[in-house]
């Protein structure tokens, strides 16, 4: 069940002086990144100086068809995006890559994240005259790059200054006619790193699983405030460019966000969520029969919960593994029904049990309350939920959607009310000083702003982008049930 | 990792009087049997006689557009179907329900399984001039009772006519413009159920997750031999035209193909797992420190062999679920890679780990190698085999594609040849014995002839079916892989 | 602007131990035959026996690819079929070649015209409890020869034997494992010919115009009655199976079906549509300042009725060449508003002017009346009607549309009324004897029944295939204007 | 047979206060205008100031189905266009309308021509940093007019400012939140009308057929240098901005481009051709038999040339009505082949006979070649060619793709040697003289400059963009054959 959504992941590949099928390597990368955005995605293929581009709503797989991959045809280098957006319209103007073309030739540029300063960037570029085909923060960084390019030597130079304007969360990667340079914000809030292919090349990715999946192996992340550059020369790495900075990870990468097999911070998304149930069955012990998760993100925490309480881990729930993007929901289905099609509850396994359930997070409460009462009428005795995540209270601004605070239940309620509503007999939420520790007890630098409001940077004074965006998604509840 | 594919789930609706939207409730129903069946799928409505079908091959979510539902339109009975088929040709004219006219009006039939006399009922029907438009068994079955119809007084008298001259493992719905029947072979190969609905209509369908899907209650399952009619008058049941025979119900049924959410002779599949996981643990002890279970089907058995062993649970592969059929395996990927984009390793799982490996069977064994391949790279130290399932050494003749004994491991190569193979430190099957025992030790009647050559019926004298067939499919071992 | 639709265009390549790319051959031959047929069309490709079938609805440039044709593969024989069809439901099952499997292997079928004892022989072959896919009559005819072919040595023996029990207008092209037979029936009714390529191959088709697309060098047309086998053995054809009949050639194959390149007994359609116009202008002289003719059929005859009255000819109407079968009408459009989309009149052309106005037949009338407003609106001081046929008094059995009697103006009303709802100040009609003399004063035998009620064959006692049928097409009158 | 191809047709409608169904309405206004361009097209509505744009590759009636329609919605202006644009690459970003956001809004520009200094103004605002997604010359105009926006107080002022910066060939409908915009360059290359809808709205269109099919009525051409807004104070026009200069309107428009309902300058494009026609029977006469055309473009002139001369004309070919985008040429086909799959000749019509052929222009000559080869091996005995518009000897810079002098056989022969190559028995081509009195004797004012190379502007230093071009088009030759 996925109730909140992380804007993107990105990817590139770098292959120097070799024509490689690059875009079939960044097929396979962006399948790895798949659950970062299923909204659209693109492929640009650099051939010597020549971009070609295929990108368009939907699934890699849909997307992206032999023809559409050999017409790609063959490069040296490539980047590649997967992109969650917001509904409404056709919207292929926001897909990603997006490829400008400028005085010293073609960039292509994908964007992981959101800034804070994107309005008045904006405004001061139209005040110039300068017109936008999107409403994405991306067009901004393009338009911040190009403008600096023009009295630059180099596209890391016009980089290095672009960056050092904008603010908020962005991890980048950006193609040159002739070099691939992968950025990371100063606080580091979404994830990148790189790694080389046993023929020499390198890959950049979001998240780790995206290299395993072409067999490059893992070489580091990209340090927050770091600009690193694939060419002819190498790699070149710029850091002294931006004031240092404590960096701030995002914990829900973690929480909900990232692969379990995903390594960041040098552990596991996997561990990092053993941890969280272990951390909530110290936190909420409780007597009970069984430890059930919430497919997909709860089951990792549930066998931590079990195995730090003693509880036995059970497979509670078969999720139809079958439901697409396509996926409808005809006929007059009440919110239970569709709740029920895509969850069962393993009857025999929760009966007249007392279960521990555990899920990555609560926002407005009504999915849950649907999955507890399928619990209930299948014989749970007792449905104790433990959330791997503390309270949201906050809106994020660096990136993910969670929303401004009337629809955030924990903003409305007490825990009290919340257990009711959802109808269990006892919740608990894994403490904000818990969450801070889900990497491990050295690794330091997170930011939990949706949870306490303590925003490492400043935020934007124009929370809404409505002077730019043509329509509102009314859509925002109905997307809670069928994702 | 797919690899034993069955033929079919098949799925009926009964609303006496009433009109409905059967479409959707068939939809649904058939979304949750689409492990049964991916290839092709197909939905009859019959509105007071008029019949209205929409089938095309591809994934239910795939086929039923909002548009295609609105064209079946209400009506007051539907049957549907999802179909396994072997690859190769367009294929659009074995898809399901087959929907005939003949002298007394429409037919729709839907099937699964296989018969083991249809190439002598099928030549016979020749000798007479018939013609078919398919290879399929379920036009010999629709031919069968049509050619009965002609001097019978009723549906349920033609099928109990015919039924009774065809062999082999078939479970059927058949819609008549008033009726809907559901029957099942007499041998009991393959499931089916029914249940009822709040607002009193009938569902019939191949697994209990179907009924739970849309709200339906598990009445019983159809008795091996039965005849169940839903009509006005109600339910009639008809069983004395058959001989007695013992039931020999598919245990791989449970091992595979079922969904662990269904209940089938009273126990759930997830739970006849875990016994195999349990007996397993017995019949192969090892000193190990992890247990982790091949998704999806050994996930359940790992559990159980946790449970029993002692040994800790762990989820050591992530699987990549946004696979779809149309995923496409571009560029010039190794058959290792090919299994390294859809199961990563959690690497810290099994690092310098002694590893039990559950899965579900081992048919050719080369998808087993490269799995255990991944896991030797990710660092296991010790890798311990256990298959949920006795070795393949027998051919199925009864609706699933367990081959020819040239294509089965197990017939051409010692245990011990097949851990060196695979490369495993030790290996152990399921005895038969226990294989017996999956559904608790009070349930009797199991075919295990793949197992131990045990036909419960005379098997086909014409094993191929080449004479009706146009084209052989060639790409099996290819299919290994890509599902 | 369409009104009335004849079912079919068939096709045959037989290229003796030749294996060629007859699949594209076909696709060219059907694409010339597109005219006859515009809701679906298919090819089957035989290799060696081996029959391989792509089909669907749509027009032969939608409906195959690259990738269909090549998945047709290379073959010795080919047939194909265009096909219009009755709106309504998927219409998949009636799309052709039908290929039906039968104790001697496949056979292939593709059909153009109507039977008018199909009612009698399906009941018949009903009773002995025969099922069928579909609702056509091509259906019938496999059947037919199938009970036929298991007691007779030869496929041409058991197509004799059939053809001698069927009734009504048939052309077909039929292929076996090694042979194409062509067949048209005893009056003739549709065209059918064949000619040979200079690589030795052998084409059937129904129209000539296919022969010249794949440079086929016209031989002759097969004979009312007659039967011509290619195999390795070469030509053969059998004649004495049918008792000799005066011929009845449809005469609508002149004045609309046909192509106006296309030769049928001796004559293009082009002159006989001149020789159409120059009969009107002896028939119905005016004095008018301009002929114009209604595109695209009543063009050729506005040249003749030009060429014979010495009115010059000119362009009134120009014709959106890009309406194609996807084109919709949204928004709120009158009638008068579709006709104005795809037809538009050259104003200077008609403006003050008494115009000649040709067309090749008035159904209901509505369509006529739009158009001769559009005249009016542009200026036109007078309108004169001539139309190419006489008026359509009774229905066809043999395979056009032409409808029963409540939906024929000329049944309805007198000629003056007609004059008066179409808003002309005269109309004239080619007389009945003129229309058999359409194709030169020597060519005799030609079928006017829609005209004169005189059917050459006895009429089938059931009307109506209701009982066959699930659904009754209800736009017809709909049809009139988007065609 | 295509052979050269301008680049757009543009519309637009305003509907003052009234929120009409202006989405439909302009999918029938491109309908009309699809013979201006068939690779891709668009529409733009804007409801109140939000503006939704559907557009992609394809015909109008590829492209827009019923949904798409819906989903664009209601509103009270729209504007419109169909594009002819070089093959290669997805080519989606080149497709209009532009639609871009800048500090006063949103604007949707829609362009027909080509600039001759777009290169110097692009290569400017890339100086300042701009970027641009496409290859068109319609960006350059919408950042020259977003520039200049900035400090303007109106768009109709910007637009002003920015129209006499650039130069060159553009007729332009550009639509604000609150207004519609017509603009048309100095020169008049390019046609553009307006006309008024009975409900009070005014439509905008590259020609009237467009007005014809909505059923609006004519008012007037926009003149050469004019500025005409449609807003709520109703409509204003801006004539004093530029320098009066004499008009050069493309004189191919009448030959070719335009559809031959279409009226420009007061006489229709029909007329012009009956004309042109004319001349070359006073310029070229000969002894014949029959004169034909060329369809479609051919066919006016035939008609025009038979009336002069008296000698009759005739049909002498048949183009098949249903090629469309999709067709495809598969199998080993030579070109002669490919020509005869589109056009077959009606044999009796040209056999034995001395034949007058009219076509509207001769390229590189291959296809005129095969045509006059059809016709020679249907019997002709004698073709004299006659061509409506005078020899190609010079590339056109104002949106046709009349391409550089090597590809131009008149550049390269002499008109013996074209006869020769071509294999006519006489070849006349139009006057230049006479092709300046197409439209009538009292027209004056046309751009000849293909023929006779006097450019009424200046002509572009830097010819080629490969700059900003990705991909050349290798397809020139191939794209002859297919169009």
């Amino acid at each position: 069940m996925r109730k909140i959504n992380e804007e993107c992941g990105i990817f590139g590949i770098y292959c120097n002086k070799q024509q490689q099928d690059v875009a079939s390597l960044a097929y396979y990368g962006l399948y790895a990144l798949q659950h970062r955005g299923q909204e659209a995605c693109g492929i640009t293929v650099n051939d010597d100086g020549i971009f070609t581009t295929y990108k368009d709503r939907g699934l890699v797989n849909e997307v992206f068809t032999h023809n559409h991959l050999a017409a790609l045809g063959k490069g040296n280098m490539a980047v590649g995006h997967v992109r969650y957006g917001t509904a409404g319209g056709n919207g292929r103007e926001n897909a990603q890559p997006i490829v400008v073309n400028h005085i010293k030739g073609s960039m292509a540029i994908c964007h992981n994240g959101n800034l804070t300063n994107s309005y008045e960037l904006r405004t001061a570029l139209e005040e110039q005259g300068s017109i936008f085909h999107s409403t994405s923060d991306t067009e901004v960084i393009a338009y911040m790059i190009t403008k600096e390019r023009v009295s630059c030597k180099s596209i890391e130079e016009a980089v290095t200054r672009a960056v050092d304007k904008i603010e908020g969360a962005y991890s980048l990667v950006i193609m040159s006619p002739s070099k691939l340079i992968a950025v990371r914000d100063k606080n580091g809030f979404r994830p990148l790193c790189y790694g080389k292919r046993a023929d020499g090349s390198y890959v950049v990715a979001s998240e780790t699983c995206a290299l395993d999946a072409i067999n490059a192996k893992f070489i580091r992340e990209i340090n927050p405030g770091e600009i690193v550059e694939f060419s002819e020369e190498g790699i070149t790495t710029i850091t002294e460019h931006c004031k240092k900075r404590e960096p701030s990870f995002c914990v829900f990468e973690y929480i909900y966000f990232a692969r379990p097999d995903s390594v960041m911070n040098g552990i596991s998304v996997h561990n990092a969520r053993l941890r969280a149930g272990a951390f909530l069955a110290e936190e909420y012990p409780v007597v009970a029969d069984v430890v059930i998760g919430v497919p997909d993100s709860g089951i990792d925490a549930a066998v931590g919960y079990s195995r730090a309480s003693g509880i036995p881990y059970e497979i509670g729930f078969i999720k139809n593994k079958y439901i697409g993007r396509t996926f409808i929901v005809p006929g007059q289905k009440t919110r239970e029904d569709k709740v029920r099609i895509k969850l069962n509850v393993i009857k025999e396994v929760v009966a007249n049990k007392r279960v521990v359930l555990v899920d990555d997070s609560i926002v407005r409460g009504t999915t849950s309350a649907r999955i507890v009462n399928l619990l209930r009428e299948a014989g749970a005795k007792e449905v104790h939920m433990r959330i791997t995540a503390p309270p949201f209270t906050n809106p994020c601004y660096y990136g993910t959607d969670i929303d401004s605070k009337e629809y955030l239940i924990a903003c409305q309620h007490t825990n009290e009310q919340i257990r009711d509503i959802i109808g269990v007999d006892s919740l608990g939420y894994l403490s904000i000083e818990n969450a801070r520790r889900l990497a491990g007890d050295n690794v330091k630098g997170f930011c939990t702003a949706c949870f306490d409001g303590n925003y490492p940077t400043s935020i934007p004074k124009h929370t809404s982008k409505h002077r730019f965006e043509r329509k509102i998604s009314e859509n925002k509840a109905e997307n809670e049930e069928n994702n």
